[in-house]
């Protein structure tokens, strides 16, 4: 059955309950029951929930075989806390074991071993990268992988389709009862937005930090109220690998100059005027959108309202200087915005589902004017590949791409025409990550396309003299630069499932096939 | 049956699916599951949430007869909001209506008409006074009302024994996606606490706010995603109500002498050492040990870990002074607290699950050193009444008095031995709000006793030079000074049930029955 991205959704998963994507705003309206959640009554003789070790809190959790434990990721690269107690939980013998993290990356490289022997056989994520990616895409991880967005994690997990046994925060300081915080420790990661769900509704939540203070840690990030234990280990991350090359400002010229272009576009519609809000991920283009926002601000005599999601130093200087009145945090990109987050009060935090979760009576995003994106394909129908590599592997994070593209009144994907020998603009991506109907415009280093959903915007850009193509142009132009690639060959096996935020199936992934040169 | 604070729960109580109470630690170290709450998919589209009128609210949740509305009561006798929504509740015509508040009190009169003419036919709440607490003693209310502690109405709602169909928030500002904070506004009550656990739970959440602000309103207590609609109103409360007689400070020398020796009493024990943490109530001389506190502290160059609950001015004063680390603040008692909260960052606020909820992992009052607490009447087996008056109507209010009591390390009862022509300590209390069993020392202006249990604190008090005597001798005394009441004379029906805060039955408030001269 194809979905309302054109995408062939099979019966095998289908039968399994799943529903085929019906577009963005299907759900829009509707009404739902969050899952009860499991609790317990601790009233009084308990001091401390600090106990001596990983393994006592695994064990006080009542973990078996076959349960499902969660993780965050805001220490991105520099994240210490899966490869510990992942390994904690294979020392003690325990098999079958479901992992539901937030998004998970290289420094936790360890978990493809256990995908590998077995000891990890499900797993739920937004981003898969490195051997991570790769294993599953080979067909290693026993069930299927579900790729969620930021806000479809929380929907997922609120709705009672991700039900997490134990959830493990590493936090950079936490009291004896559980009060943990992103900050006033010796690696702070800043905001811990991502993790907040996952301690209200698991059944049991393990804090592991490096630094222990004084009862109350307040204010704090998650409540101890929700904590059965605590744990301390030597570092639970590195800090300064929380900047990634990603969250770096390009010098690249060709993204500087689509950066430039995305920003032209941008003032040109009617939502450019003072107090708007905006959202850029990182990556080349996305992220130096705001050097080039900066200036017209400037020259205009303009700020804008409000800046939501991932933060980078950037956006905190915007902010000092008077461009910008707050930002609403759901993660740090960098030192910078770890250390203004709460110190200043107009840099504050969200969680995760204030942020972007679709089945709430209203997420920040709904209320945001512009998102920036990045893409790793991008086809003639405005679909949005941020998962899968040129060679079909997963290697990448629908993150808040599909929430925040779903949600704003202007979303604009920026991405060069082509990336060494491959083609961005193409007939047909390999995954849908986010539909084109989520999708307003494309700005590429060789012209910008409306999505002809878009009338007013094409209207808007012409009337402001900004020379506008065609996707379909695009398309041809990159393939005449670098040729048009083979499909990539797959076997039948689906390894991943694409979940729209709303729950439903946007797209699966295969597993991927040997590169055979006889073919 | 009688219960293990030797109160006899009628059989019609206990058919209805009540169980009696057990003693105040009977659930500890037990799970269950919290309720599964409704939730709307807003997605898109949605700008405001702001409505033109209460009545658009109303009718937009879906208001029906026999629903259940609830308030909070954090602007006490200054509070316009429940008057402002039961009568356009009424003028609307509907009828049967179930109120759950936090506590409602003398600003809310409209609501014994209501009770009165059968508009509103359920109640459950902490406080209860005046004409509205004499309607139910009146047997006016056709249900059986419920009282429960601070703590007891967060496990209520959370395990799903308070449906809320709808909450009305007042605050103090709000922005149009009801974002809602205790501050920033023309007039400020300081925290919300007790409102979190509704606005988390409610099926329909309704901000009612005199302040609209601009997008995002943070910090915010009450997040936008848990609300449905905003409505303005010229005023939602009187903010120089706040601060009732019970929240100032005594100048009677016999409420300073109890005052005095209590903190004697805290003094002499083990847990008086640096880093102690300490609660107070409002009334005569439990606010006032603060004072005397503050000069043992001074002279002994100590200082206290953090003070939890109602907050007033001499609290701030002395964390201002160096003599407290922090304060954790469920309710502002006057304006100097008000505006202290959040300005100073030691000054923060937690909810009302984090201050006291018996269900949940650990709440601040587990790990409370002192709290000292008023009572109306106390008997001979320490069991406190704080609910009913000497004439057996309903005047009081549990709160949080029951949560502490049974949670803190020492707790300590500060009372005078007779009120007027009253005694305070009597063979049996008209009501039981709080067990013996949690009830450690009582302090009168006739000498201190110390519950039998505690021979631990008996002996650290004797130590230490501390005279103490025997709480039936203090009961002679107080009847040998105002002689021995005749009985209050009841109807057999049932008005309320006093709910121990794990939800079993305490004790049941019957139907008083008017004074006869010839009986």
């Amino acid at each position: 059955m194809k979905n309302s991205a054109g995408r062939e959704i099979p019966e095998e998963i289908l039968k399994k309950g799943w529903k085929p994507h019906q577009g963005k705003d299907a759900y829009n309206g509707t009404e739902f029951n969050k899952v009860g959640t499991r609790a317990k009554v601790i009233n009084r003789g308990q001091e401390s929930k600090l106990v001596g070790s990983l393994e006592e809190a695994i064990k006080g959790c009542g973990m078996q075989d076959g349960m499902t434990v969660s993780f965050h990721h805001h220490f991105r690269d520099g994240d210490y806390v899966v490869d510990i107690v992942m390994r904690e939980l294979k020392r003690l013998g325990y098999k079958d074991i479901k992992m539901a993290c937030s998004s998970i990356g290289s420094a936790s490289q360890v978990v493809a071993d256990y995908i590998e022997d077995g000891t990890v056989t499900g797993l739920t994520t937004s981003g898969i990268r490195d051997r991570i990616g790769e294993a599953v895409s080979n067909g290693k991880l026993k069930d299927v992988a579900v790729l969620r967005s930021h806000g479809g994690r929380v929907r997922a997990i609120e709705e009672g389709s991700i039900v997490i046994d134990i959830a493990f925060i590493g936090a950079p300081s936490s009291d004896e009862y559980g009060n943990a915080s992103g900050k006033n420790g010796k690696n702070n990661c800043g905001s811990l937005s991502y993790a907040e769900t996952d301690a209200m509704y698991a059944k049991h939540v393990v804090v592991v930090t490096d630094t222990l203070v004084p009862f109350p840690n307040k204010p704090s990030h998650i409540e101890g109220v929700y904590v059965d234990y605590v744990v301390t280990v030597d570092e639970i991350g590195n800090n300064k690998k929380i900047a990634s090359a990603a969250a770096r400002i390009t010098t690249n010229p060709k993204d500087l100059k689509i950066a430039e272009d995305c920003v032209k576009a941008m003032v040109a519609m009617p939502y450019f005027k003072d107090g708007f809000s905006f959202q850029t991920g990182v990556g080349g283009p996305s992220i130096a959108t705001t050097l080039f926002l900066r200036e017209e601000l400037k020259e205009r005599n303009m700020k804008m309202g409000w800046i939501v999601g991932g933060i980078s130093t950037p956006m905190v200087e915007m902010m000092k200087d008077g461009l910008v009145n707050c930002i609403a945090d759901v993660q740090d990109f960098d030192t910078g915005a770890v250390a203004s987050l709460g110190t200043d009060p107009r840099h504050f935090d969200i969680s995760a589902a204030e942020y972007a979760n679709p089945f709430s009576k209203g997420a920040f995003i709904n209320k945001l004017d512009y998102v920036i994106l990045s893409a790793l394909e991008v086809d003639v129908d405005f679909n949005v590949n941020v998962l899968t590599g040129s060679d079909g592997v997963l290697r990448g994070a629908p993150g808040g791409h599909p929430d925040t593209a779903a949600s704003a009144k202007c979303c604009i994907i920026v991405t060069p025409l082509v990336r060494g020998r491959i083609p961005t603009i193409c007939d047909r991506v390999v995954t849908v990550t986010t539909a084109g109907d989520a999708i307003d415009v494309l700005v590429t280093d060789y012209g910008i396309a409306v999505n002809p959903m878009r009338q007013d915007l094409v209207e808007c850009l012409t009337k402001a003299g900004i020379k506008l193509t065609d996707i379909k142009t695009l398309r041809d132009k990159a393939y005449s630069i670098v040729g048009k690639p083979d499909d990539i060959q797959f076997h039948d096996r689906v390894v991943a499932i694409v979940e729209a935020r709303d729950g439903t199936v946007m797209d699966v992934v295969r597993q991927i096939k040997p590169f055979d040169i006889n073919d």
